[in-house]
């Protein structure tokens, strides 16, 4: 309450507060009152007391999230387990794959590279969000077809992006793990499609997503019947101009203190740039984070989209190897090629 | 290029600029090498420069978007024109209404008081999006059909949110203008089917967007066919937890030295507090605006969403004057009542 | 508390707050336990219970600063006035001038348009805050000797900003309000010795400083002994590359709403683009700012700081008869001409 | 230039350019025409040309940092070695030690743990900043006396934070780095006189500090004599609540790609939380980090500051050990036991 609050302002609130069946708690201190409402969340949060006269703040001091907290699962992890590739709980996995798929040539050349390199899933753009209207937006259909054939020939699960509800029926035939985009967390109808599906989700976290957006948004997701979601660290907005994005290593063991999904990170759109790609998923590695997803390329300078970020195909053996070694280091089980 | 580029680095890029058709121009400097690219913007992006070896980084110099700019309209302003009821170009529109459609009663009230005070739109929510999925979500179809009796009842034309796609025919039906709201401000697809429309469309800028992104995301909206676009600042994420967001007022002159579209401030959800709405609102208006999103309730707080930012329906025809007297004070033309 | 917090650790958080004389408030929900802390909030602080086993998050319900806040002077506004030159508490004052003192002509010019046009104060920087150590830094104590002439001239109240604690007694000799710039908002050297020379000083918010922040920084000030701060906003840093920084429009209510001092807008910093300046100004003024604070120079492209957003001299007058039209539209006060 | 600059505007930017010695490259494209100025880049920028009729933009291309720049040793990195006590250039290094010197025994106690761990520097802060006046602002003279104890006692050079130029002499006495605080990172004379002093200085980015910016305040050192500065990253602001700031670790391949200078980690302050440390350290380590900056207290609980975040010293020697590893394990050379 605010210091001159009267008498009648604050039995007000408590009376507001006792209506939908909480109990209000009236502390007097020397300089002011606080009320506490001790009842259901969301339903004190309905009552918007920040508008009651009298009111200073309102300060929220249960977690508006309950599915994906750690506390559903008991402090259990969940591991997302496509046909024995693992990711989660002690798994270490690695995403690889081209940004975009561009032609059956490029994506089967780099599946094979990613797939000999040790990967754990198949990543590849069929239907790409761009910034411009008039960029390449993805093969679509045929891109989907693409990846099936990718799928046959290596074995490995698929991960791409559904930017439509209109396409869920398509991408769900051929995804494994249905990918939402930075710029789409907060598309509602569109979480809540993916958790009608089932499948496991890969949800990255927007632009100027907090964490405890990141996981309402999951709450979208998980609430339709979907089990397994993997939150994605890739870069938030900030002022410093040097990289695209500045990556929030922090939010790895945030988010694993808060719930018990797997946390993976983009090292590549967050950096922009493909020699800080190695560093920063070495970094992802060590402070534990449950996986990465990274971009390669047969031929990163004739890439449609993305190419300064994308690591040659070439080097993508040593790479994985090496942030493997990390992985290692700090005792997650990585996969064995 | 590098300070270190090579001969050969240099020519090589020289090279690839002209593949596409442009010229290159090669200023060689005292310690470092610049070329410059001469041609189609679209297509030099497409090259993806940064990641060919020795260049340092590249530097675009004209606009990406085409038909949001000033000059596509060679500095005519585009006015939205809704039976007489105008925003833009001279005049200043203030668009109101509650923040949801709760019921036929609240919404007839709430668009009478706005009527009375004279304000050029009428807005209100069927379709909310909300951070929790065990939020309310808005009436949906019931609501868009109270909506429709709101502007039976005033004769304003209605401006309200499209969420979902599968949503936009209903919409259409009663919308006069389709609001995009800041979560959605880059669901290409959302944008690409209210183009199709037509109909003119309020587009609100995301919480982490920038003004560069704000006009692309209306490019993919007038590339499909709409010709009106209203762009919306409704306040941006940034560190200070004082307010839920920090109106940008500097968009106001940016965007309309940039485009010949209205710009309009949503005082209400930047500012999360009712007491911040009026100061806010004078201040669009005296920067220039083209006009104004306001929440009101005749109950702020009973209301089911936002109810600490709406402004009582009592005050509303003094705020709507005050705003009014500033708009006119640098020459704007208001709605008179 | 956190959700698993033994009893024993409630009994410990308890008796932390009991050993500073404060009352702890042990309120028990049906999932998590909160303790409020009843006492001095310096010395619960002080505690920094976020170490304790078993806390999950402290939160401080009662305000860090006192002598800067509106409860501290009962609701009553401070006026800053020198020699009768008003600022605050209804009056709307304009501080006008060139940003560096560059040359007795180019200064006693400025003045005296700035006089004619019915500036309240006179700016002008001897001592220059630059980015790159090879830029120029400012003339001085030539400058400040300059700055002395422009007064006698104009009988103008002087501002200009210290830099190092070491000019303190020069500055002082000279300076009617004593400047801090922004990157010396936490330089907390200098804001004690400021405040131990009794002087009115203007205190610039940091570019990533919150409010509270702001107020905080003036505390250290008016707890050395100085009665008058002025608070100005002169724009945050943001992800937006649009403009140099992000104008907080919002500062302006928030600050008078939790402090009696007066709040004033940089809008030539913020902007960093002449042609912004007068929207921007004529928006702070709208939402109530006690003052502005503008750059002028008569020859803007050869000024050696900061051209680029110095308003020409031959077009100031017109500017602030436009600013002050708005002041009196809201109910100001502005200094007659 | 702007699409509808004349060709008199034009002509006039290229002689502007020309009367600084530099030559102007003009070219024209299809829709604008770009002038480049090739000559002294401090010279250009001082011509100001943005605020010229005609101008559009300028564009820096040229770093404006030079003694700090990777270019200015000519790949080669400085290695900062205390009496053989190393860090950069390969040599990974842990300055460890409490936040506050608060007493003699804590202080010995965290020393003799943070020796025997294996830590290259000792850290301790005489003279803190403190957002609060009223909070405990250090031992001063007194704490300085105490670590030199510390020093006596350890033989570790020590680290300490200089914020006035008033200690100079004090602190330059016992200090074998010198530390600049966030806040102070843009205190110029600060900067000024510690290059004087010609010791070796940590320099910690500011909370809105570009990384450009960090370069630049590093010049101001670097200029005045001094040849061994640390560049620390410690956390940025962002709109992200879940931490006191978010750490960059981008900075990190960032910064070593443009300076020859060490790059350090603060994961204290950064993460704010002591179970957060742990992580953020291994992720530094993998990144490629020169070292990092923590704190230790044998009591955090009863820290008279930032206990939250300080590591116990009874786990201070298995941090240090596993930290070790991951440098070990991409090729740094550590201290050995």
């Amino acid at each position: 309450m605010k210091e001159d609050a009267t008498e009648d302002q604050i039995k007000s609130v408590a009376e507001k507060v006792e209506t939908i069946g909480a109990r209000a708690h009236i502390s007097e201190g020397d300089v002011l009152t606080v009320i506490g409402a001790i009842g259901d969340p969301e339903q004190v949060a309905g009552l918007e007391l920040d508008a009651a006269p009298g009111v200073d703040h309102v300060v929220p001091i249960s977690k508006p999230y309950k599915l994906s907290s750690l506390q559903f699962k008991k402090g259990e992890k969940t591991v997302v387990d496509v046909d024995g590739h693992k990711i989660g709980g002690g798994y270490f996995g690695i995403i690889g794959g081209p940004c975009t798929v561009e032609s059956l040539d490029q994506t089967i050349e780099t599946a094979r590279v990613c797939k000999d390199a040790g990967v754990t899933m198949l990543r590849g753009g069929a239907f790409k969000p761009r910034t411009s209207p008039y960029s390449f937006q993805g093969l679509g259909s045929e891109g989907l077809q693409i990846l099936a054939k990718a799928k046959e020939e290596t074995g490995l699960p698929i991960v791409t992006e559904l930017m439509s509800i209109r396409d869920v029926d398509e991408v769900v035939e051929v995804a494994d793990v249905i990918q939402v985009g930075a710029r789409n967390m907060q598309n509602y109808n569109l979480l809540t499609e993916i958790g009608r599906t089932g499948k496991p989700a890969l949800l990255k976290r927007g632009l100027a997503g907090t964490l405890e957006e990141l996981l309402m948004a999951a709450e979208y997701i998980l609430k339709e019947g979907t089990t397994d979601v993997m939150l994605c660290e890739r870069g938030i907005r900030t002022y410093e101009p040097a990289t695209r994005f500045t990556l929030d290593i922090l939010a790895i063991p945030i988010l694993q203190g808060l719930s018990h999904l797997p946390v993976i990170i983009d090292p590549s759109h967050a950096a922009g740039r493909r020699d800080l790609v190695p560093p920063v998923s070495m970094a992802a590695a060590a402070a534990g984070a449950d996986g990465i997803i990274v971009e390669a390329h047969p031929d990163p300078e004739s890439a449609l989209c993305d190419g300064p970020q994308a690591l040659p195909t070439e080097e993508f053996a040593e790479f994985v190897e090496q942030v493997n070694k990390v992985a290692k280091l700090i005792g997650k089980t990585v996969k064995e090629k």
